[in-house]
């Protein structure tokens, strides 16, 4: 069941009216939705950034909320428009091309269904082959989270199996050393995120006040090694000095109080940065 | 009748509490107003965006919605505040300083009336003559859309050909060219949207496959000419490659796949900036 | 009495999910909540600023409605985690680390709570030691704002004298002359805002027309010094002109006309930069 709430995210950015646009087609479906932004400052078509955004977000939102996700490098061509329905009771409408990457691997999918893009679109919009956001997303989001389309009604079920999926690494414990990857950065900050969880921190028998030594690796050329204190908070540690942190979902950070890891030793994100964490006696 | 939707734009950014205080003030005066933005990210005193955005997004929100547009270099000045009802049924509140010059144009005003801002304005604002945003169009934006004032209480009637008005340059169809100007940026993807309609295209009898000459020229010095396929989707082309499209206001766009036309070419947008188009046979 | 009005500050942007999590935590709390910010883009750990903000926007905002203000470089230590209440009628959720400062001089506070940041907390959020913006402030804010906890019920009252707060500059008139600092930023104009009010101005018998010697310093050396006009709005002088004029707090505020004062003269804020006006006669 839909609870009359809209998330939206996009890459748009809010510099011009595209996602003014969305709300207003939204409203005008349906004038008692909630409606409120994840983020609209995806960098420009990177779907990664836009799957790990709403693994981030969902399960903070009720039951029932439904998700807009657009970042769409593929809009107008043949890729699929999808809604899934999460194992947590959320709803996300998506182009199918890797942004359901996250939340299907962490939380899980119970149904997905093909939206029809010619029969379930904005009246009067056939002409516009660019802005799916508003044509399709936003319009079937408001449908679907007003209760006046259900779920089935968008279009046909598909196989979960048929959803475009992005390579996702696990991380690995073996021979007392974990490795991971820089899932992604806390932007603002320039926190690194790696995708190593503290169940696994756990399982080496790491607690807060160990020292760790820290390895990151571009393509396996390392680029960072030192030893970071587990802290509980960045306060902690000095001012511009680095820690290990246990982020806001339970996975590795890894910090300078107050100053930008990322920036400071020019790391980046994806599946070529690698983090490797060893216990120091 | 308005419908206690009011949708601000400013060019005042989200950085401090500007925005948040025009926010305050609707709520104050009505508990029960829906508030959202167009964008607050209009480029400092530029009227042309302010326009354009409003061309851009207004007709895909509800009937009776009232928008509060503020781009005000002159404010505390002489220049009128109005309010226009547009023949979409919308209505706009702004300073009278060219912001209406598209909506206007396009959708045609049905009535204007002038802000009386001696007597309409939010209480014990008398002594601040910066910030009429806050204290004639939110506060005033707020009375009309929630009811308590109708059009006819904000002040006096006034001809709509009193109003200011931008400069518009209408595209011209001779000796099987079109002529048009770039109207503005899709700012975030770096696209150019020109001023020439679909039906324009249509006219010439061009139609998606075709091979268009596209020129485009800086006070009538050519600086970018190339034959671009006018394709339904940027998917079409390979990523980086220059294409013709329609825009989701059914005009004509001219992008490069996954990057920005207007840095790789340095092009910039007004009536200076001029593109010719020419089926290729 | 609160109001249902939430209003969210953090110095984390909008470029991923953090204030998107704070509002899915706050409508989880209570589904009929308004949900609004004040801003995002508060200089990372500027605590000043973030005090700024909220005596820039509180008393616009209708009595009863709950601030949530998250600058917290000291998140997860033992700073204490407070609710105030104000002498205007608004409840702030905040980290105890001088972001009342402002408000508390300008506006007084009633009453102050120690929030219990382990019984008043997201459940299951333990784990947790980095987002308290999410665990703890927007959580108890949506509580307080809903009805559901009253002030009282957050935690333990501490006396006023106990709250951490940051140096506080008064403006000084002495032989014929006034001194004060620069406060703060009109970020997106460049405008310099300094903490002189306009009662200060009338004190000296100053009136729109005059003209005064401005001088600024940092760190007592003379930055700046000219004769600027004081008056009412920006367009009474030409584009890039001077001019002295009365902000929309009421304070005297020195800028440039479509231009930006402080990147014109590289012009910073706090208490290093001292700002000394005269009346020419």
């Amino acid at each position: 069941m839909t609870n009359k709430q809209l998330v939206l995210q996009t890459d748009f950015g809010l510099g011009d009216g595209a996602v003014s646009a969305m709300y207003g087609v939204a409203k005008a479906v349906a004038t008692d939705l909630f409606i409120a932004d994840l983020t609209h400052e995806i960098s420009p078509y990177n779907i990664w950034e836009g799957s790990y955004r709403l693994y981030q977000t969902l399960n903070y939102w009720p039951k029932g909320t439904v998700f807009v996700s657009v970042v769409d490098p593929g809009v107008g061509s043949e890729r699929k428009s999808v809604c899934a329905l999460t194992k947590s009771g959320h709803y996300i409408l998506t182009p199918d091309n890797g942004t359901l990457t996250h939340v299907a691997h962490y939380f899980g999918l119970v149904k997905v269904y093909r939206i029809d893009e010619n029969t379930r679109r904005l009246p009067d919009s056939a002409e516009s082959h660019t802005f799916h956001g508003r044509d399709v997303y936003a319009y079937n989001g408001a449908k679907l989270a007003s209760g006046q389309l259900t779920l089935a009604e968008l279009g046909q079920e598909i196989s979960r199996s048929e959803l475009t999926t992005l390579p996702l690494l696990e991380p690995t414990l073996k021979n007392e050393q974990i490795s991971g990857m820089v899932d992604i950065l806390d932007v603002r900050f320039g926190s690194l995120w790696t995708n190593i969880s503290l169940q696994l921190l756990k399982e080496l028998k790491i607690k807060r006040g160990d020292l760790i030594l820290v390895t990151i690796s571009f393509k396996e050329k390392e680029v960072y090694r030192a030893k970071l204190p587990f802290v509980r908070s960045f306060a902690e540690v000095s001012v511009n000095a680095p820690l290990l942190y246990i982020n806001s979902l339970l996975n590795v950070g890894i910090a300078l109080n107050q100053a930008s890891f990322s920036a400071a030793y020019h790391i980046e994100t994806g599946s070529d940065w690698t983090v490797t964490l060893q216990k120091v006696e």
